[in-house]
């Protein structure tokens, strides 16, 4: 566990993780995007419109089969650098404690970060995407097709959040 | 691995997996809901509004904090029940296969699911929502808010599949 760029801060909690994890994983694959340091990275994936790719490895390539006919999939990826033992945690650009689960911060108990990409191509296991805002090398875990009728909450709203 | 309900049919592909995972997840909690077998779940999320309910684990319970401020939240949770190894699969309803990564399947390598759900109320370490469709006693992944900045897209298409 990496805390380095992620101290404790006032107003933050911890907990004590079990002992051992419950399942694994297995990185699938990985991301490439421009930013190779958390402070570099965009501060959502709306901030962007980098053209990110994401490496499917040889193992798994049978599966993008029908993948191509999808206007936009949802990724699912490892956010490896991030304490996973916080549950309260103050966010620099707001400044006050808020539950983890109200965030969408690599630091959880499971960081598995979920985004929605517009898919541009795919050209043998690489798909060019738009709309990520992960560091360079992330792990992939799963590749999603986005279906609308499911996926797709217009009118959602978080409420703590201000608008900006 | 669990492979009673999911036999291999014509025109599915498996692969070698990884000796080993890489990395592991810790379940959170559980989710409640009336299906007690794979048969008796809906096909998709919008086709039941039961009520189910997400039992997060003591330990996480201060992470819920805010969460009561969004309209819907995103949950991930962990699909154990199905084969891991499957690139190309025959879904039973569209009888052809897929790639893996074209599916919402739960066969995948990462058996790793998303859904939106409405949240109606927390309780305690209990969470009150409509949108699912998994098995009662679903370990539980992650909970995030759902930003429709940047999770919402209306029109994205999936171009496989075919419209009811």
């Amino acid at each position: 566990m990496t805390t380095k760029e992620f101290g404790v801060r006032d107003g933050e909690k911890t907990v004590e993780l079990p002992e051992k994890p419950d399942a694994g994983v297995y990185f699938i694959g990985h991301i490439r995007t421009p930013w190779k340091e958390r402070k570099d990275c965009p501060k959502n994936a709306r901030e962007s419109d980098a053209v990110c790719t994401v490496e499917l490895d040889e193992r798994y390539r049978d599966g993008l089969k029908d993948v191509a006919t999808c206007s936009h999939v949802v990724l699912l990826y490892w956010m490896d650098k991030a304490p996973r033992n916080l549950v309260l945690q103050v966010p620099r650009h707001y400044g006050e404690p808020r539950g983890t689960f109200a965030l969408r911060s690599p630091a959880r108990p499971n960081p598995i970060a979920m985004s929605v990409v517009k898919l541009l191509k795919i050209e043998g296991g690489t798909l060019s995407v738009v709309g990520l805002d992960c560091l360079d090398g992330t792990p992939l875990l799963d590749i999603k097709p986005y279906f609308a009728s499911t996926d797709s909450v217009p009118d959602a709203v978080v409420g703590w959040h201000k608008r900006d």
